[in-house]
């Protein structure tokens, strides 16, 4: 008899499981569309699940850096390591990377990405309103890498200039946007996970903006402090002389918002643009955003350099008071986040904006976290907003 | 006495081993310069060796695919993984990727680069003449990004484009270079690993070209024949019913150069180009050239549409006979190697056109093989004799 009832336990559990299996986990995974190109793995099926290949056959340990507590695989038959994320992941781009034998590597199946100070792997979950930066058969502008000499840093600098379909046909002078990527990101960011170029064209297309130029270039540019250097930098290194990160795992907000960045942002690339391009050079034409730390370097620029920029925008990058910007000047204020930051903050500060007769404007990216779907979503809803 | 000649014989090994070790590997290793921000590793010396160091603290095997025979890493005292290649490598750009337990992953040192139809680890060994394409505080083209629609492929397209210091500014329309990247490889390859956009900035700069136009873009585009796809392709998805090909290994020439390219390239691309650039649409303002596989692209394309390229480049890409271009009309002809291919065969090729009256020229890149830096030299060498 109680040899029956573990059978009967046993039987139930498997059945669970199959159900679990059959039910819950939908086998309609494709190729995921960062993969690199023939690339089958890894993964994504329709509810946001993301199954994952891995070639290691004389490993002992692989796993993934993504889903809930991360993703262990198992070997299969074919000697490959396998394994699909505990939980669906939230729509849009993630950055991730792979533990094999103790070691971080990327993923041989997709595409490399910049983030976190190292280029990572990236999958993309398709996202339910994804139209907004697709490819269509429609004009495209083009995204134009420049070199631009630092007198500052005496260093040959890069950048990536947005220029709308129109651009140098039509002989006219456009806006500029100025848009910062986050931390341990770089000036690839934002056309190659964020698709901004698609966006604008898109947008444009639409006629639902007034096309403008958008300017991406690196905003980790104190030079005492280099990503993925801060494990080395002696205390005599330091930049300014300031004091060591409380918190070790990031550098502290004080070391990366120094002045270095705003020398070559408002001294160097801004000229060189105004100078090589066809922008209409004045505040009332010039914007400034940046997601994460882009938005705190926003923050602190915007209001150290009010006569460059007439619009701004906080992307998951905190929020102005009315004090702030009380001699500013500004036209626009854009504050975005996603709903699984803390959207209470970016909503009541544009309400206190508003009451104090600020033109302001909170948005909030529906189920997504601090990711690139929500500054995709942040740029759609800001663009049309700007040069107003 | 005989453990006194043991002993003497070890001491001589260790002593031989020392002197090999001060004396032919120098201690003067510094990070590659395609490292990506604030790594270290891997390290080039003076003499072209090679240095990595991998972190894979549980690993049992690790590996790296370049030098002689590839280079076997061992475990150092911190538990990461090192190896120096046993032979100094070639001035210039290489591929490479490592083994981990089996499995093909990148570097995480180095910045990667679409080689071998993948994302591929990258390491630089400077070059004595490496100021042809270094950077420098002069004026710099742009390199834009373009989006062309293909109603061949029904494919949004990528072209990178390179346009000279002056151009937008003078108001002048130029000529253009067609120019293409090896099998595997991509539209990014000759400005990432090319530096095709620094070499003519620096040629401008030095006063030694006219400013051209670069245009780049991807010439796998059969799209039957999709890079990485060939292993799972059943024989009835063969484009144009070809046969499979002799060496499984690698496509068959056969496979790889069909007319997809070509009407890409002609019927779309140039248009597109033409109609969106200041460009002086003719054939005598019109070249084509390509490395390795780019360069039988380039043989098919000028002899089959001698309408549309007065100029034409082979890069390691094999040679044209008096009898091919006989009725083309072409103005010049570049074939280039490194010494380490098989140089006699473009020398003979270029002097068979002489002898036929054509204009003609052959170039050997000294010490090198079927590498970038051939062709960085290659193109260095072939720009101040286009358009003349």
């Amino acid at each position: 008899m109680k040899r029956a009832i573990i059978l009967l336990v046993i039987v139930l559990m498997a059945l669970d499981y199959g159900y679990a299996q059959n039910t819950e986990i939908k086998e309609d995974f494709v190729p995921s569309e960062l993969n690199q190109p023939g690339k089958q793995y890894p993964m994504v099926n329709s509810q946001g699940y993301a199954r994952f290949r891995i070639e290691a056959p004389e490993a002992t340990s692989v796993r993934v850096g993504l889903g809930q507590g991360g993703t262990i695989l198992t070997k299969g038959d074919d000697g490959a390591w396998w394994g699909t994320t505990s939980n669906p992941l939230d729509e849009g781009f993630h950055y991730y990377h792979i533990y094999v034998d103790g070691g971080t590597f990327n993923d041989p199946g997709t595409e490399n990405f910049y983030g976190s100070t190292r280029q990572e792997s990236g999958i993309e979950i398709p996202a339910h309103d994804k139209a907004f930066y697709e490819e269509r058969n429609i004009p495209h502008g083009n995204v134009q890498q420049v070199l631009f000499w630092s007198n500052s840093t005496n260093k040959l600098k890069k950048a990536f200039v947005y220029t709308p379909p129109t651009y140098g046909i039509d002989g006219k002078k456009y806006p500029v946007l100025y848009l910062q990527h986050g931390w341990g990101e770089n000036e690839y960011a934002w056309w190659n996970q964020g698709h901004a170029n698609l966006i604008m064209d898109n947008l444009i297309a639409e006629g639902k903006i007034e096309p403008f130029i958008i300017v991406m270039t690196y905003g980790m540019t104190n030079e005492g402090f280099r990503p993925g250097a801060r494990s080395q930098a002696a205390p005599g290194n330091r930049p300014n002389g300031q004091r060591p990160a409380q918190n070790a795992q990031r550098p502290a907000r004080s070391m990366r918002l120094n002045n270095g960045f705003e020398a070559v942002l408002c001294d160097e690339l801004i000229p060189y643009i105004d100078s090589h391009f066809n922008t209409i050079a004045n505040k009332e034409h010039r914007a400034m955003a940046g997601l994460s730390m882009g938005g705190m370097e926003t923050h602190s620029i915007t209001l150290a350099r009010p006569e460059l920029f007439g619009y701004y925008g906080l992307l998951s990058g905190g929020t102005y008071s009315p004090e702030e910007i009380a001699n500013t000047g500004v036209k626009f204020v854009f504050m975005g986040c996603g709903s699984k930051e803390r959207p209470e903050g970016v909503i009541k500060a544009a309400n206190d904006l508003k009451a104090a007769g600020f033109n302001a404007m909170s948005y909030v990216s529906e189920g997504t976290a601090h990711e690139f779907l929500t500054w995709r979503r942040c740029l759609y809803q800001m663009a049309p907003k700007l040069f107003k």
